[in-house]
């Protein structure tokens, strides 16, 4: 039939865009150990500038792709078999783990100013950086306590899931402007002879990593955004529910998740009750806002 | 009734909210100002400093504040009685002014150069500054083509807009953050003594003006995301027609928009073959995705 037809070219168009995906974040991380190993003083932890060096490395593999790809997790269509708890759990994972490393690389900045007297934040960098990590951590908190944790009543997760959605997309945005002004200091403190505006081949090689930055999470909001690629329901009948009697551990599942399936929204506007509350949802939760 | 409440309410959000978004516009083109004429040699068109000052100035003023209003021109509630084709002259006009306004603060930047020896095009955020000019011209060009011009097919109009959504808010981003780029060069480069690092004031205003530029970017995403913000459908009845019958010069409207106005799902909903065309809609080109 044509409509499987479609799915199936669908999900070809998915991989292919997943393994570009992986393979521009790849490359960068590869482009980051280039940069430090044969352009730079490579890597230590003495306080010196091997130190320092971390600093792009694990900005860049935790911060930056570990980040995207726990964006993206729930997209992956072979893990919709999966429960949504385990899902969750490795959003979560993958996110606690980039965030460990974004605190690891900002303390071998300061450990490598530290040692040489340099004053720590005082650039823009310094401080969206900061403030993104700051954010970034908040966000992980509320969303494990909120989506994770069984306490949650469901209208509290309807209300914030979009807020959850957005600041998630904001912050992965805002690291990677953070990362190509880093790039921009970095350059222009450690090119001197020739000059960055000499376009030794270490700026060529950084720029076109920091191009990549920008593929990457364009990449990234591409795949997040396209609300046909997100999970499924886990069952059509838990948007007919009232609110109280919601299984625990689960949200308010979008309903203007635009899948070609009749037989869904046929169930969804099967009672006046139904669709009335269902239309709240869709205001305060529904999913497809990024 | 309770729905106008809400309503109002929401209505009373919105304004909260466009009212700091422009006054954080407005307050980052007056550090912008205040940076150039207070701090460096203001502006001239000489090929000295002067000169070079038109660029932060103009980049903020035209490619940031002036697109970020361009972006959100559909959501303000008291255009909604305009026509829809007024608006997108609204919208095409802004951000022509902001291309134009854009591509004289580079060519500032190319004269000033050019008058000091300096080379051109070497730094990261001159290669991602000329790139998202070059996409926004295309953007431009494409969206004036296919949801201006009425010859561009209905479902072509389907098909492109998410698309046109995706992209002017990656471009927009983008942008953002080539200036937070450009203030640290720029930072770097003109503050000796005392340096960047010594944090002078001249320093902390220009840092609070990147600060300004990321919360003004961050407040259109939010806005332009919403969907119960979203102009409402021009008439019920378009989605309904056949492919062939809707007027020129509209396109698919979204169905997806989900106001809490049951009469247009029931609407929607009205026929089988209705269902099946605005399934196909809502795939190929529901607004609702960014």
């Amino acid at each position: 039939c044509r409509l499987g037809a479609r799915k199936m070219e669908d999900y070809g168009r998915f991989l292919v865009l997943l393994a570009s995906t992986l393979l521009v974040g790849f490359v960068s991380v590869i482009l980051s150990l280039v940069w430090v190993f044969h352009y730079r003083e490579g890597l230590s932890w003495d306080g010196g500038v091997g130190m320092f060096n971390w600093h792009p490395v694990l900005a860049i593999t935790g911060f930056i792709f570990m980040q995207g790809i726990a964006i993206i997790v729930y997209r992956l269509p072979w893990t919709w078999k999966c429960s949504k708890l385990l899902m969750k759990f490795i959003h979560a994972g993958l996110n606690t783990i980039a965030m460990i490393l974004a605190i690891v690389s900002m303390v071998a900045v300061f450990e490598n100013h530290n040692a040489g007297n340099i004053p720590n934040m005082y650039s823009l960098h310094s401080w969206i950086g900061l403030t993104a990590l700051i954010f970034y951590s908040l966000q992980l908190v509320l969303g494990f306590a909120v989506f994770l944790l069984p306490f949650a009543p469901v209208y509290l997760r309807a209300v914030l899931m979009p807020i959850h959605v957005y600041s998630g997309l904001t912050i992965f945005a805002t690291v990677i402007a953070t990362a190509l002004m880093g790039i921009t200091e970095k350059l222009l403190f450690s090119l001197t002879n020739p000059a960055y505006s000499e376009s030794p081949p270490e700026a060529t090689l950084v720029n076109c990593l920091g191009l990549l930055l920008v593929i990457f999470g364009s990449l990234i909001l591409w795949m997040a955004s396209r609300p046909h690629w997100k999970r499924p329901l886990e069952e059509n009948t838990k948007v007919l529910q009232p609110i109280g009697g919601t299984p625990e551990g689960t949200e308010v599942e979008s309903t203007m998740t635009n899948r070609s399936n009749a037989d869904k929204s046929d169930l969804r506007i099967n009672t006046d009750a139904a669709r009335k509350q269902n239309l709240k949802f869709d205001e305060a939760g529904q999913r497809s806002t990024m």
